[in-house]
């Protein structure tokens, strides 16, 4: 192994991220954090990646780092935020070397110019463990949008096709043969802007089903999904009706569920009184489900 | 081991320390942070502890809790910023259980009543390797102070003994025997208020010596420290010569180092033109140190 020390990494890997001027090169005891003018509210979201339980050990670090942050800024678009800049922990395992910490670098640097968001802070320290990873995201909420506000009357939208980010996993994992899935596990698209002026909203990174019951059990109420309208990507589709059902409660996917009182778009399922979430086929009967989501824990 | 799922760790340890109201009960996917009328900016910082790293294995899991959450408010304190909350992530090894949980967040309770603080969020995830903590904090600035600022004329202050830190380990250790310097090594106090007014400051968690080198660093100035006008507790300096130089450059104390113009406290050196930190003795000849600071890395 061959790794800089902590100040040495910081200067060359970590400093040219830190383009913002509240993160003072990344040389103070703390970063500044400025609402912006206005908007004196600010979102601030967390998540802790752990290789070999949150992603497939050896990944390449630029996808690695991508994902990472790209979870974050699908929190941020989940509440109606824009993503203003992030602090960066990493417990470095032994293995990691120089060469991976210059292509996690350059994973965040793509991001950082493609979301317009800097480097504000962070921390670096070693492991005898697994490599882990946090990301703190900051995002400006002039009009948050959280999972508590839906009623019964309310419309179900997702943003996009459901299980990409599923049978991407498994795509990864060599356990079939989809290249395109596989890059939409490890490149989500956070969905800025489409949870604006819903009345609730989530993103589905626990499955549709699960992250559909959060917004149910803070909201108390309860959901119906039609389960011919869920979007699938045609990969998806093709691999039939067990896997519509996957799709539902599989994890890692980073679209938004959200709920609104009328729309143009076509919903997949509407709010009504009581508790869960329940799916209907094609018949109007209802579905049973194996589980309800995935949880990493 | 007898650990409960991620929702219910949740809904039973940390959401009860979830009491501001952007915390949302820890259901959102992001927390909301207002900054304090007519003070937009926010300073932020952010520490990752690795257990044998960064604290003893096996240490008490509130006194982990408390000196996690403290090393992030030293921070804040250094940039003379006010504490409002936390994010807290967990990636926790296969030896934490339910009464551990509970011990950590009774800690953590403890110190949100001392400091007027709420958790707002977090992250909490397994981990195959070693219990990782990470405490994200939050606090208004107004008038931050940075480490840029010392210009030669200064002098150079600190808030308290120095050594307390890194002798207290030693006493954790076992390898003396200090009851009131292992609990200073466990419970820092966080010096709010102090920094105020200063021109630059920093905790010296890295050592006096270290962390005035970053300020000096970051000042483009050097500076001089007078060996015995440095404050130690009484069981430091009862501990003779070598244990006032150890104290220069130990770690794990968080104290603070600023620079002022000038001030009716004593000062332990002062800021001149050039690069680096010099420690003079009593006989005003430069002391040479084995090292300049701790790392843990």
């Amino acid at each position: 192994m061959s790794r800089s020390g902590e100040f040495e990494l910081i200067r060359r890997f970590l400093a040219p991220l830190a383009t913002a001027a509240g993160a003072g090169g990344l040389e103070d005891d703390a970063a500044l954090l400025d609402a912006p003018e206005g908007k004196r509210r600010l979102a601030v979201t967390t998540d802790t990646m752990v290789e070999g339980v949150h992603f497939p050990p050896d990944g390449p670090p630029s996808l690695i780092a991508r994902r990472l942050l790209r979870s974050n800024l699908s929190d941020l678009a989940a509440m109606a935020a824009r993503p203003e800049g992030y602090l960066l922990n990493l417990a470095l395992s032994e293995r990691i070397d120089d060469p991976w910490l210059e292509a996690f670098a350059a994973g965040l640097a793509a991001d950082q110019e493609e979301f317009g968001i800097s480097l504000l802070g962070g921390d670096t320290v070693g492991t005898p463990g697994a490599l882990t990873l946090t990301v703190t995201a900051f995002g400006s909420a002039s009009t948050p949008v959280r999972r508590s506000g839906a009623t019964p009357g309310d419309l179900v939208f997702v943003t996009g096709p459901v299980g990409d980010g599923y049978f991407g996993l498994k795509a990864v994992r060599g356990e079939m043969e989809a290249p395109r899935l596989a890059e939409r596990y490890w490149l989500p698209s956070p969905r800025f802007g489409a949870a604006e002026g819903a009345t609730a909203a989530a993103d589905i990174s626990d499955g549709l089903v699960a992250d559909l019951g959060h917004i149910c059990h803070a909201s108390g109420v309860a959901a119906v999904i039609d389960l011919e309208a869920v979007p699938l990507s045609a990969e998806v589709a093709a691999l039939g009706a067990q896997a519509r059902l996957d799709s539902l409660t599989g994890g890692d996917d980073y679209e938004l569920v959200f709920t609104a009182p009328r729309s143009t778009a076509i919903a997949v399922g509407r709010i009504v009184s009581g508790e869960g979430v329940t799916v209907l086929d094609g018949a109007g009967q209802p579905v049973a489900l194996a589980r309800q989501g995935y949880r990493h824990d």
